[in-house]
């Protein structure tokens, strides 16, 4: 038997260790899709305890606890942090298979020296042990020590990017830097619009009352965006969009005016908005990431007491969305402007198509031009890994992947980077030691390298 | 290489050995879902052979026999009984990898102490000592054998109950209890359903001429069935319904006057009488079964010549089902009627999608408020239980799944539970001795106790 | 660690071996379903260095190269042969866990004595290896060197046939059957279609007005493949359709009398005409495939440069495709002539599915009269054909399994036979090996040369 999460945690053959201890570990990282606040980078934000850190905003958590029958008032509600803190330690011992119970430990190991498993037995010890050494964490502490090199955080076209231009000017062992993700302005049919199109025009300075003046807007946004950094975009689609996009200009002006538009309608701006900023996007040499296959808020009352990303939300996706995927890449394509693009479904069902889909597109402006995204949220597990990463390797180049995400809201995620290259490099070392490839380490190791860090670093056009 | 089916099957780690031979093998069965026939419980059915018993009614079986080229003489057919088991002993060796073979041979080795494999060479041999035992057994000794402490049987709305009733003077090891499913009362769109109206007012007492009146009726039975220990509602869903429910009176109304009505109106019909039976669910504290994902009778032939339950049935499901399932649920909850809820769906496509959803209903009602439920049907092998298991471990806590049921017609098939509590201890032993959870045998041993049988008597509020 | 792909390669235990060197690997070839030029096998084509051989039409490892960044020049374009040889080296290490990888190598093995790994290390020596070799290859020593006994190639109802004629005359170890593949006469709504109906009237030598003279025109055409061999047929469908069959006349004179149709007419038209060829195989007795699931020529920009078949295909399918399926088949069956089929799903996920549809039309007229396809196109992998294997192992009888198809333009594909047979013989060895079937070669060897080749030449009425 193995021990408990030990040095060599998921490596089980000779090949695999040698691959993770002498290349994948030191590895430095870059995640190039993440929720971290710029804020509290910039004032490197401190914890009053672990439960602030744990259970302040984690909505994998939450879900976990009220999964375990916790009353909300343990969770979200008035309960001190302690008790908080003992709650999530009694569901501990049942999230056996969970992804949560090895980040949980994960995360006790590399931040915090704590190497007992979490449960009713071990809580108190381990809360003191924690806060304690909260006294000398903080949020670039918690960067530095994992060897961070690059954070692209999430951010709207409206912001004013003030703390990424302040925290430029420092001198810092790693670089934040924005990425756009426009989702307010492409989604004509929800709440907020018309809301969103006002404040947009108030910061570009000029109204926007028809769709040229929303490009306009956007083009300004995107050279600021541009000029501190950013070449990475990100669309979180609710479902993929190929509709004709001759009711655009109509369904956008309808909108403003008050009116109701149609699903077509709705569509039709999408689509037209999607290729627009896809040239830009190409122009400017940015990434595009495309997210699809999630269905939001599904519990209405828990939406209604708490908002969204409180944990209500479920995997969609399926055939016919990868059916318009292809149909909107395609358009891209026709119209001479796809940029390095990477796709994401939330549902695991997709992977071989997506597999398939990026096949269509590939060609010599980049090695890996189409990539599929890293095992998502919900497959951010030790199953959706393994199954992202055989599909991707049976279906195109495994070489060439740009790797891992923590899409993460907290400074402590860092160690699913972890998790991920040990997950790899197991995959690997299986098939070498199962005679499916060469012992060339010379291969396999910058194989690894580059999946871990080097192949991001160029996909993003950074410095290594 | 190990023994053919020995007393470690499916077992490989010292720690899967020692969860299934020192905690589960020893826990008592609860079958909260299965078609037994009530009056061969009460009866106590004796079997005048071995193909009666296995070969009289389990499509499953016929199946394997008819992809094997047999002809339905030797089926369902007026071949004698001996032939027909000589017919099945000839499949036998073809179905490597095929729960039927490992079915078939725990039930020879647990009900008949026969531990050879089946063949044509030891068919006659077999058949003599089968038939030979069959002289001591019956339907409630392969329960008592089992050690089976309550039975959930399938029963129609206007049901009786009468062998419920019967059998619960009597002094049994075992409970025997009623579920509900009210399909026929459901199906506004199926052949039969007004006829099925006037049974049910018949059984009633009144004249059933509105949709008021329908769910009186409806509310007296789930009053009989509750006096009689139902805590257990289960629907067949041919597809998931989730429509406006404003056509839903209109339309019960035209069918009953022999008018025709839309899919639209079916579907406001069927929504409109699920979202009052699971206020009803949850006022009685019953719990809500929803199957989905079934085609049904795909052979108009053998349909037309066998009728349903023949074995020519076939996988749906999809990504659709799952959102209008969210949406379904999401209004009870608003509603604030929300049972507790098992789901099941036939497509293992659908596992990680339902593995998401429940854990946007959980709260603190109960540790495991919703489920999903175990893998059902075709599903029901050990590819489909290794993937429903690693799916919802991955997505959800493991630790308060209910686990499994036979949904079987046979007095034989407790040993799926045999089946199945191999294969959940040896994927918990697997995950411990690789590293990934402690060898902590307290927190496993009730974790793997509650699988096998605690939850799911806590969750249908029984007494252990 | 194993050594790489030795005579032991994919097989890890002593069942697997034995499996594999007594059993499957010295029965002949059948290849029911490959894309062969019969003109080349007539002619005897050889080759003027592997370049041609390898890289002249195998938009696999074209999508291999694009997606390693390599320019169209490399692939195909003007580049030299060496070069284009060159960029296929270089992609070679990172196509770890890819079947092209292991494609590559079992040829280099098998057909060139060469047996280090392809890498830019390597690339100068083995180019001059095989091109040496390539003096004594040519087409037919390929068939032979493989013991390759039956091959269907894939033919058009206008076919003249005259090589499969002229091949029949002369004295081979092997024989060279026409398979029948009338899509374009299917679909009716893809450009070329009345073109191609003016083709069908010449070679029939009469015009072809209605629907009842395109029939009599595909039943001449019929009887000269069945004369010349053919009991296979073949459709590639883009979708499954099963539409009502009453606007099929008039869809088909409005066509050619240059009319648009709807979809539900062409969808009306494509149904007919399938029912009534299903009707004809039933008659000749010919096995009926279909294939669906792709969704072609996803890329409009290489669709324009280079044509079908060029690389640009991916995965479609999903959940409806299969209930239509059910339709279909159930409509053949009511009208009494579904013949022998086999069914290939694209897209993974459909095989659950697909394994379940298949049970609900078997009889005595064959044993595994439907089944399901081998693990096809992107899913010819390890992944793919491992998961291909479990789902009908759990769902049907695997012993019945009519076996690997190579789907191939190449001469050197015959390897992915051996690659098949060594994942279904390491599956089954460690079926046994772990208890779950008895150690019983006489069964075992009997299946194994069932699925390798005796099932399929039973399938299809051959001789062994």
């Amino acid at each position: 038997m193995k021990n408990f999460m030990d040095k060599d945690f998921l490596l089980s053959s000779e090949t695999a260790k040698k691959l993770f201890h002498e290349y994948a570990e030191t590895m430095p990282i870059i995640d190039y899709h993440c929720h971290l606040s710029p804020a509290e980078i910039l004032g490197d934000k401190k914890y009053r305890n672990i439960t602030e850190l744990w259970l302040g905003g984690d909505h994998y958590k939450w879900r976990a606890m009220r999964s375990n029958g916790v009353d909300e008032y343990y969770i979200t509600g008035e309960a001190s942090d302690y008790e908080k803190f003992e709650k999530w330690a009694e569901v501990m011992p049942k999230l056996i298979g969970n992804p949560l119970y090895h980040w949980t430990h994960l995360e006790l190991q590399r931040y915090f020296d704590v190497y007992e498993p979490l449960s009713p037995a071990t809580c108190a010890d381990i809360w003191e042990r924690c806060n304690k050494r909260l006294e000398t964490l903080s949020a670039r502490k918690c960067i530095e020590l994992m060897d961070v090199k690059y954070i692209y955080t999430t951010d709207d076209p409206c912001d004013t990017l003030e703390h990424h231009a302040a925290l430029a000017k420092e001198d810092t062992s790693f670089k934040m830097l924005p990425a756009w993700r426009p989702d307010k302005a492409v989604n004509i049919d929800k709440a907020g619009f018309t809301e969103y199109i006002g404040q947009l025009s108030k910061v570009c300075g000029f109204e926007i009352n028809d769709f040229d003046a929303l490009k306009k807007a956007l083009a300004g946004r995107l050279e600021h965006f541009h000029a501190l950094g950013c070449r990475n975009s990100d669309h979180g689609l609710d479902y993929v969009v190929s509709e004709d996009t001759a009711y655009a200009e109509v369904a956008f002006t309808k909108v403003l005016n008050g009116g109701k538009i149609s699903k077509q309608e709705a569509d039709s701006y999408k689509t037209a908005l999607l290729l627009w900023l896809s040239a830009e996007y190409t122009r400017l040499g940015w990434v595009m990431q495309l997210h699809y296959g999630a269905v939001r808020n599904v519990n209405p009352v828990m939406y209604a007491k708490l908002g969204p990303d409180t944990g209500y939300d479920a995997i969609w996706g399926g055939a016919e969305s990868g059916l318009l995927l292809g149909g909107l890449l395609g358009r891209m394509e026709a119209e001479g402007h796809l940029p390095k693009t990477i796709i994401y479904s939330l549902n695991p069902i997709d992977n071989a198509q997506i597999g398939t889909i990026i096949g269509c597109f590939q060609n010599s402006e980049a090695q890996g031009k189409i990539q599929q995204g890293c095992a998502w949220w919900f497959n951010d597990s030790l199953k959706g890994m393994r199954e992202q990463l055989t599909s991707l390797a049976s279906l195109s180049v495994l070489g060439n992947f740009v790797g891992m995400v923590t899409d993460s809201r907290s400074f402590l995620s860092y160690t699913r980077h972890e998790y991920f290259r040990r997950i790899i490099c197991e995959l690997l070392g299986a098939w070498v030691e199962n005679g499916e490839y060469p012992d060339d380490f010379e291969a396999l190791g910058e194989m690894v390298r580059g999946i871990c860090y080097n192949n991001a670093v160029n996909f993003f056009s950074l410095e290594k």
